[in-house]
């Protein structure tokens, strides 16, 4: 088998066998096919595409191209769950451990926040002395003990999707569904859970633009997951404005809290909602109805939050900053952001003001830089909002006052007012599953 | 600019400006672009294609990416030609004689054999003592004395197609139009030439498989021609059939002597003229009747057989082999080829009979693999005639008997016998100017 034959098959439309993604990926990740050879193939599956076989096949062999993690040791079905990324999007602090607290067992590991996403993993650390990288024994133990353990990806999970990933993202190959959705899959089927649930975001914070894009890479992976005997399920959610009010580390835990006590903001409290019954529903809890009201039950008996506690607790973190968030480590400098003119907010650009929130301090440009946990923004009007001149737009907060004037002028940028409200998408746009697509 | 850019505009079927492809070209030239970016763009381009702009565009920055010779200091008129590879194809030593001999000069580098094709230069140096490695000085002195020299390539002509063509050849990027034309185009731009005429050989002897390949090559790089200021005309010419009887070195070099005195065969006789012909109305010598005629004149009058032996003579070459080609080096052993059948030959797997002469020891597999002058096939029958069983149908000639048993077979599974003449197509089956196409 040669990789040029292979390269010339894909250029020409033709569709890659087991064994010929098998001898490109392992041999790419072995460092025995070059850079320029893998680069000439990622494109012309870019352009050619890929059957719903060939890339179920293609991730699977990403996937066993590092550890498969066996959550065997784990009694009861375990719950996955992955967002395309978002600004604001604390959902997993939410829904996690009220699935959890409904009996699905939730052995999670999570990721960092780039650019100007987040990620559960830097949230979780905003919470002092909270530990995110267990040993496999220690993940386990808690997660028979307690149900849940959200921790960082650990191991070498799909070290081919790393190394393609990092070529992908210097080739302009990385909007390409197959590819996108195989790098996603490649590490949940890794992370061995037996039910997926995917949050596709979509709008101009999300990194899918439009509903039909993230319908068709819901598609791609509610597929993968069924060839790869695993059962995968995806909700479309607008992320056209930000997620809840509260964009930063140690503010969206805030907000998950107040969720969790019953009090969150209505968007992400039923998008939460959504998220956690459609989890319980692929783990077999019960009709999509009953597991919504389960999952409406767990947070009104508070059973969803003193899981979130033991959670924390288990690993290292004070839970004290839950019960009140005046005690988290509050940043030193704030900014208030007023109105200059009155009007409707019609629309707020949301990855600008992502951006903003790492200009503040809460996100990071390179995976190198560190974070301020306290850092970030407040918003007091979203989009659709009525707003009058003067009246506070957001609060900015900042361990250092020089960062205010630029994240302020990118954050006033962000937003276009109106003269009168204009229609904003539903919450939750589809939902797709093995049995097809169901639009909101 | 960033490579990115202009690879994701390639990838969205853009067109890529001049200063995008100067910054991509040179860039990969230099060292500053890595090789997977650039086979991510090779890969776009192969699947979007190129306008004829971009590629005229792209094939003068990569001619203009090391020496462009000034072929000022020769006067009057100087002609090119360039073939895009067949066997047996010697036509180079025939025509360039007849069109210096009618005053047009040739200034030409010439290529060597590589895989079943052959190469000028190769045959050239067949003639003993012959040097084609002049320097600039000795080059044009020698065009401006006789009015021709051919020598092989010198200098740094166009390194970026150097560089550019050993990446698209692992990276199944070969086959593409745009790169096939401007990887062409660009060492003809860069050797100086005023009139360059393509021979665009087609069949299965050659890189071009089918007509209407061979003509959109061809209108490609009469286009660079027109866009970049060269007066550039095309012949496409059959390669279903080896050129002539004689394939191997000094075998060829011998039968193009026949056909400068009048008496080579008649398919390589005709295929001569009409390229000669064309060079010399590319020249402004008349109309292409009147070339005609001029042509077949210069090989009546002897004038061009005496221009190729000036040639040589100045070269250093021992002409007495051109006179008798019995004062050639001889192989040391021959094997005649019987038919065992009857029948009429009605193809020609040309490829195969190249690849049989590869086997003898008349071309090369790699870059680095030494030629024997001698060794070659003289075919006895050829496509359309008729065989009957006993009768010769080719002598192999071989420094060592060890290589005759497999070239004589690569050479009979070659033949396809049928009991009826098939038709064959015309020895010139298009030619391609800038007022279109001529198919005959």
């Amino acid at each position: 088998m040669r990789m040029f034959d292979i390269i010339a098959k894909k250029r020409d439309g033709g569709v890659l066998s087991r064994e010929e993604l098998e001898f490109a990926v392992m041999g790419f990740t072995n460092g025995q096919i070059p850079d320029y050879q893998m680069s000439a193939l990622l494109m012309a599956i870019y352009l050619k595409g890929m059957t719903e076989q060939e890339t179920a096949q293609l991730t699977d062999v990403m996937a066993h191209s590092g550890d498969m993690v066996d959550l065997s040791a784990i009694s009861g079905v375990k719950a996955d769950k992955h967002s395309t990324g978002g600004v604001g999007d604390k959902t997993t602090l939410v829904i996690a451990p009220i699935v959890a607290a409904c009996g699905v067992k939730i052995a999670k590991m999570s990721g960092r926040g780039l650019g100007h996403t987040g990620g559960t993993v830097d949230k979780m650390e905003a919470v002092p002395g909270t530990e995110t990288a267990l040993d496999r024994q220690r993940f386990f133990d808690q997660v028979n003990r307690i149900g849940i353990s959200v921790i960082g990806q650990s191991g070498n999970l799909a070290p081919a999707d790393k190394k393609m990933y990092a070529l992908r993202d210097v080739t302009a190959t990385i909007g390409c569904v197959p590819l996108i959705a195989s790098s996603i899959m490649s590490k949940k089927l890794a992370a061995g859970s037996d039910c997926i649930l995917l949050d596709v975001k979509t709008g101009n914070g999300a990194f899918m633009k439009t509903l039909e894009e993230s319908i068709q890479l819901a598609q791609a992976m509610v597929s993968i997951g069924r060839h790869n005997g695993r059962k995968v399920a995806a909700l479309i959610t607008d992320m056209d404005t930000p997620l809840g009010h509260n964009i930063g580390n140690s503010l969206e835990v805030a907000e998950s809290v107040e969720v969790l006590k019953g009090r969150g903001p209505a968007d992400l409290t039923e998008v939460c909602y959504q998220l956690a019954a459609n989890m319980l529903y692929l783990a077999g809890k019960g009709t999509l109805e009953a597991c919504r009201k389960m999952a409406e039950e767990a947070v009104a008996s508070g059973a969803a939050y003193e899981k979130l506690k033991q959670m924390f607790a288990a690993q290292g973190g004070d839970v004290s900053v839950l019960d009140d968030p005046a005690n988290f480590p509050q940043a030193a400098y704030s900014r208030v952001v007023l109105a200059k003119e009155s009007g409707y907010l019609v629309r707020m650009n949301t990855e600008l003001v992502g951006n903003a929130s790492v200009v503040l301090g809460a996100g990071r440009i390179t995976k190198e830089d560190s974070i301020d946990f306290a850092a970030g923004i407040v918003l007091h009007k979203k989009t659709g909002d009525r707003v009058e001149a003067g009246e506070p737009l957001a609060t900015l907060y900042a361990e250092n006052e020089g960062r205010f004037d630029g994240a302020e002028e990118m954050f006033r940028n962000a937003l276009t007012f109106g003269p009168a409200p204009q229609a904003q998408p539903p919450l939750v746009m589809a939902r797709v599953t093995e049995s097809g697509v169901e639009r909101f």
